[in-house]
């Protein structure tokens, strides 16, 4: 482990034989001296802080090696010990506790990253700036790049070369309207490369995706079912909730264990046509998942990044056919149909470049979809449709089965038309249901009684102002009440629907009820409501309508 | 103390009496009952970490009252205690010694901004985006914004509302060629409006103003004791370097107390008609001051954030007429004629708006003025040139009297071209150095010997690869140098220049000295060195020319 400043020393002495200088005394770190090397090592331990998405170093102020004012100005230095390397934030540290004079700290994520061992000898140096910051500055100037920029600036981003700050230069220099069609294409295409890609051993993979926005909006654990049923092979796996109260993955993971290796992913798609997975594990475009760190905090939704996002993971997951959901409506992504329509093509170029089979379908996005909001009560939802329950949303059950329908005619047997209808015959005859629980107890069912999903302790009804009827409901306001309610990470937290577009109310009816398992997060959830809780009351004249497929 | 979280209650009873809700069982949140209040407060202390310029609020994982993760994916909180407030992101412990169950953290910086004692107690909530995000969005998107967003943009920038994230955002949606020069007036104006204003009792009040990224280019020290032994009113407030290797405010610290109350700084301006001080202590343009913790890092050299910044400290520093350097070079910020034309025109037509009259001097800006590199190197090149010693810098005293010549032009009773041989009269008679002596005793003499500056106690050479002429010197990598061996935070470190552009020189003479006082410091710059000195060794003929105006 001393040999951790050896590469450095070793560079420095190389090019200064082609560079000769003449060197005059320099007490302790004259580059020729052996032992001095030692003296640029501190001993690494792990300070226990959680600092998220950020790799964090901490130094002592009267560190014994490094000025530690030196480098912090610096966006970021670079951790070295033996092979291993990290960059990090430096936090100057005044408790010997928390890091000694001769210590080097490494925030909890930072330090399992780093992969060395605590008392292990390492050193520090300025980082370089990511090789790829000269294409960066040229976006940023306007500049329209070629491929290869866009290779190099993924790479350095899923390489972890990127700070908070660069990236976020990065995502505004590309968003909406900065990039033109062929550059999109190109960030996609090295978005993909930038990790792994899965290869299924079948002409046609298909898969489905929304574009996001609407909460409750649970469709693939209803089309994928139906489609495998049918004969598909539709290997599904998805994300976690990025800034909504329940992602794919979250509710899944109420049923059925979704954190599973590839191998065995493989083996149950094999065996059942489907999964309904975590798709973290997978590594496929990492580089997205580094961008979600800053366009989440940031509340960033930029097309390009939408586009490139949602087209590399279905390419890097094997997909061969994608349906896509596009939900239309005051409160979701896309406002209106021109902006739905220029969306769609340039999904429709971009997924053409790539050799991907894309429909887009344009929906309803005026409300949330379903009642249920959060995984628990999502998943509930998702079970009553399954099992033809008279309890059963009918407008997650309706949509469900046209995106499905849409799904099936991919199949080069099935007349187009027919997709709808061979859909609903295999949910209503108990094939869906079956082929769920096939998934389910392949991938490790959770234990529970379904009939009784036990939802959060602590539950607050929201009433109805007035009389009327139901004419506007927020999508955004309403999953920001479910987030701050608890979901997605308390899973049985989030909120039921009791009343949707064109109810009559009368006032002090419940519009919805809002479930927790922790005070201070109900609290905060009915102080966001007291500010808006996300409902317009009014004349069956005032609601919106909008252009729908169906 | 125990009414810290009573504003938040009250806000809410107060908008759910408009909105009827009915409540179920809360168990310990219930907005009406009032001992639960105190379940929201947690202990304050302060955990010794010096995380810079970032707000960091530390929660222990199984903190008692909140849901630590649930509050991690969000950029921001908000710790309040009775009227104190301050937003933080949220570094999550799993050491009870750092903080405990019933405990709440705060950086070092952020516990001093929140000026609650510890052991107060406190609470959190969800941090509100900033009133101006959405303004913020429509720039992104790219809108023309008016006044009235751009002062709504600031304010909350100086209020230290945006996260990091958000500041990124800001400063790359507005970058060259973002804003047209009425949006640059106005951000000009917003940065003006968001801090404080000094007023001097007279007409004309003079500035000089370099655009920077020249090493070594201490003018001002040169030009502000010969305008105002000529008569001018020159209260220069300077800033701390950013980027560069020493600003004003460093090298000036080197003779005297830069750091001085508004009151003194008034006073001894009233007397000596000028002073050469730190600006960080008089609140002009703050908002300046936080987008430069993103620029820094960024290393964004943003024409539209270069002239808000200069004009709006220039105005609020009470200043009516501006001498402006813009250097031009290969390795200069502007690298050609027409950049600094329409960098000149940008510039111009802000400070009329800002009713400012302002004097733009194209310079060269091909390789570092004066010898000295660094605090302390730099103050002995100026001293030099005031003390008429024949080893002054002859640059840096030819481009001081040209600044000076046309600032004592400002005086209406100067005939136009006069200004420079008033200039060179009052520098040559010593004047000028009385006046440099005047200002130096007046702010507090630094006692050492002027003749002996102490050089950093370790150094080491560059020297020449091959025989031939410097042909170009890389301003960018000299800079870099020099603050790798220390300087500014080391005022004796730096880099001494001993061959400029267009000398000849034979193979192992030296090119420059580095001087450092920390072994680590003198290593880390040679190693850059080795990737590159920063010298180019040509032909005559290879020599870059540009236009200047002298």
């Amino acid at each position: 482990m001393r040999r951790a400043s050896g590469p450095a020393m070793q560079a420095l002495i190389t090019k200064t034989s082609a560079a000769p200088m003449q060197s005059s005394p320099v007490p302790s770190a004259s580059p020729a001296s052996g032992e001095d090397k030692q003296h640029l090592d501190l001993k690494l331990k792990q300070v226990a802080i959680d600092t998220h998405l950020e790799n964090v170093v901490y130094l002592h102020r009267d560190c014994l090696i490094y000025r530690s004012e030196g480098f912090q100005a610096l966006a970021k230095i670079e951790v070295i010990s033996g092979t291993h390397r990290i960059t990090a934030t430096l936090n100057v540290v005044d408790d010997p506790y928390i890091v000694g004079q001769d210590e080097i700290g490494l925030s909890e994520d930072a330090f399992r990253r780093f992969g060395v061992a605590a008392g292990a000898m390492a050193c520090v140096r300025h980082a370089e700036r990511p090789a790829s910051i000269g294409a960066l500055f040229r976006k940023i100037n306007g500049e329209r790049l070629l491929k290869d920029d866009y290779h190099a600036i993924v790479k350095d981003i899923s390489g972890g070369q990127y700070s908070k700050i660069e990236l976020t230069a990065f995502l505004i220099a590309t968003n909406n309207g900065e990039l033109d069609r062929d550059e999109i294409y190109y960030l996609t295409d090295a978005m993909v490369a930038s990790g792994r890609r899965l290869h299924w051993p079948e002409q046609m993979v298909v898969d489905k995706h929304c574009i996001g926005g609407i909460p409750g909006n649970r469709t693939s654990m209803l089309v994928v079912p139906i489609v495998a049923a049918h004969g598909l092979l539709c290997p599904k796996t998805s994300s976690r909730a990025i800034t909504s109260p329940a992602g794919t993955a979250d509710t899944m993971e109420v049923l059925a264990n979704v954190n599973l290796e590839q191998d065995r992913l493989a083996e149950i798609v094999r065996q059942h046509r489907a999964c309904l997975a975590w798709g973290g594990t997978a590594d496929l475009s990492p580089a997205d998942d580094v961008m979600i760190s800053v366009e989440r905090p940031l509340s960033l939704d930029s097309t390009t990044q939408m586009i490139a996002s949602i087209l590399s993971k279905k390419v890097a997951a094997g997909s061969t056919h994608l349906i896509l959901d596009l939900p239309i409506g005051p409160s979701a992504k896309v406002k209106n149909v021109p902006d739905a329509q220029r969306l769609r093509k340039l999904f429709e170029y971009v997924a053409s470049r790539m050799s991907l089979t894309l429909d887009v379908v344009i929906t309803d996005g005026r409300q949330p979809i379903g009642n249920g909001i959060g995984p628990m009560l999502e998943a509930r939802d998702v079970m009553r449709v399954l099992e033809n329950d008279p309890r059963a949303p009918q407008d997650l059950r309706h949509k469900s089965l046209h995106l499905a329908g849409r799904m099936i005619e991919f199949d080069p047997d099935v007349r187009g038309g027919d997709g709808y209808a061979i859909a609903r015959d295999i949910l209503e005859s108990g094939r869906a249901l079956a082929k769920m629980r096939a998934i389910i107890n392949a991938q490790g069912a959770k234990h529970f009684d379904h009939e009784h999903f036990m939802l959060g302790k602590l539950n607050h009804e929201v009433v109805a102002e007035r009389d009327g009827m139901v004419i506007a409901i927020d999508n955004l306001r309403i999953a920001q009440v479910a987030r701050l309610a608890g979901a997605p990470k308390v899973a049985n937290a989030g909120i039921d629907i009791r009343r949707k577009l064109g109810d009559r109310v009368k006032q002090g009816e419940t519009l919805y009820a809002i479930y927790a398992e922790f005070p201070s997060d109900l609290l905060f959830a009915i102080q966001q409501c007291a500010k808006g809780n996300g409902y317009v009351i009014g004349d069956e004249a005032q609601i919106s309508h909008t252009y729908l497929e169906f």
